[in-house]
């Protein structure tokens, strides 16, 4: 931080003072140092803007600084800090429940959505719509206390393996992406998660990928209660949605756990529109920075005809209100960490 | 928290190895520092095992060790951090607003609780129940954008002045508490408070006053809902309770906003039971303390029989349980800062 704001004085005068070949000069070592903080990046306009929006907030001398209190970045998970194709990794997790635990459901065989779940069958799945994701949900959600719930994600997420990578889901988060919240926090910033998926999903692993802790993950969530259980005093999670975090719910949800509004916020799909607009519409320095997924090689091309982190008027409206909308092909040199992909 | 580890580590193999006189002398340094940190605190049982408490958990080679990322330390705020009498401080809030706000509703001059209010009748206002205080809440805590809201409670925040001690509320913060709260911070705790007064409100002050920022208070709240108003986005407040943070619900709210069970609760009312409740019953080190209300010369006395801050099963089972119950009168040297109360 404080090199960083060293550098950024420096370029600062630089540009006021002294001539173009001197401020070539003087500007190299903050163009090596960014380098350093985010190496899985290329060297294009969409890093360039990132590091300087940092280094504004963070250089004391400049009109945009912002005290590290106000610093608060959020981030959407799903497809912003990890891929979300072809399905959500948390309805990858729901359907591996329902299979785990169809012994004990033997009426599941018969019975909707379950029966289409043990069939494969996602189009029968979808065909029971909301409600049907709502029994889903509460048939591998609740009734259990929060430990049991945390332990059972926690296996998941060490036995199963994405479809097309063969990996762990937790392997595929971006780098570039894990880069700039370590990045952020050297900086100063306060990193948050504020995400469409289950609160207790997310916080299961999000110190140990992102070290991002639990109390800076917002989420969706069910209702919960407190009972005393076999003398043991514990949280028990029940059949019934408390929260959806999407779209106009993101505000709502930075609102209600954070309580102040963020001055850096990532996404990648219309539900992140608000958190966005939200975010970028407060007084002083603000970035909104849209994640778009155009690189079918490394990870998945889609956007606005998706189903799955569907990104349409985020595109039309980004030029308008000065979103940068970072193209993961061109912008990021590698994709996902320990790997050459 | 080096230098801690270092004299409880000395401490321990002293007490290990060498004789009583000089475990006597290499303890001196250990008492003296506690007494830097509290000075608000006299030097007796209650502060001993806070201190013991803290240098524990904080001592890498003590088997009371607990990482920095899990020092979750909660606070109740009523009657634990600032005085509670003769009314709660945020009842006191919703009076003078509804005084302010008469002008334009003439018809409260007839209508309940409203008409009670206005003729300064607390009877008449405790006896339109739970109903009238909903109305009240309404009337006063909604139906603004959060940032108008704050800056009703930050105006009246500095005008306001408590009936008895004719000061600023936020003047009547308890110094041993606040010391505390920065003697915990300093060992790499993270303080929440976790209150049953309204988020909204008390966030409003908790940074500047207790150095917690508002992502780290938990509070009652009612529902809001984002909107764009006149081009500009922002959160709405709603007239309807989303959540109330007391008793059962304490442990609900500490689950949902912080994620993970804290080792160290302070509260002072039976609302606070099963916080402390759920803070003392995990594995490892855990601490509860309850503040008692016994000193009416410097501040007041009240316990059993309160309707404010009533604290009858908490002095039931403290001792079973293991909780510590701090006596005003006896353990804390002054009860406000700049005061020779």
């Amino acid at each position: 931080m404080q090199k960083n704001g060293f550098h950024s004085r420096v370029t600062r005068c630089a540009r006021g003072v002294l001539s173009g070949a001197v401020l070539a000069i003087a500007a190299l070592p903050l163009i090596a140092q960014a380098a350093d903080s985010l190496p899985s990046w290329t060297d294009g306009a969409s890093k360039a803007r990132i590091v300087s929006f940092v280094e504004g907030v963070t250089d004391p001398t400049s009109q945009a600084y912002v005290p590290p209190a106000e610093r608060i970045a959020v981030f959407d998970n799903d497809g912003t800090l990890w891929s979300e194709q072809p399905m959500y990794f948390q309805l990858a997790f729901i359907l591996d429940r329902v299979k785990a635990l169809a012994p004990q459901h033997p009426e599941w065989q018969t019975r909707e959505p379950f029966k289409s779940v043990l069939a494969g069958d996602m189009a029968g799945v979808a065909a029971t719509g909301e409600h049907g994701l709502l029994e889903l949900m509460a048939a591998t959600h609740a009734g259990m206390t929060s430990e049991e719930f945390a332990g059972t994600v926690s296996n998941w997420l060490e036995t199963a393996r994405h479809p097309r990578f063969k990996r762990p889901y937790t392997d595929l988060t971006y780098a570039p992406m894990q880069e700039l919240l370590a990045y952020l926090r050297a900086n100063g910033f306060k990193t948050f998660i504020v995400s469409g998926g289950g609160v207790e999903f997310v916080r299961v692993f999000s110190e140990r990928v992102y070290g991002v802790p639990p109390e800076q993950v917002v989420g969706s969530s069910i209702r919960t209660k407190y009972e005393v259980r076999d003398g043991k005093p514990t949280i028990v999670r029940l059949p019934e949605l408390e929260f959806i975090d999407d779209k106009a719910g993101k505000p709502v949800g930075i609102h209600r756990y954070i309580g102040r509004r963020p001055i850096l916020a990532f996404g990648n799909s219309d539900g992140d529109f608000e958190m966005l607009e939200y975010t970028t519409s407060g007084a002083g320095p603000r970035l909104g920075v849209l994640v778009h997924h155009d690189d079918g090689e490394r990870e998945y091309a889609y956007d606005r005809k998706s189903s799955v982190g569907r990104l349409d008027r985020g595109l039309d409206e980004a030029a308008k209100r000065g979103w940068l909308v970072v193209s993961m092909k061109a912008d990021w040199r590698r994709v996902y960490a320990d790997s050459a992909r």
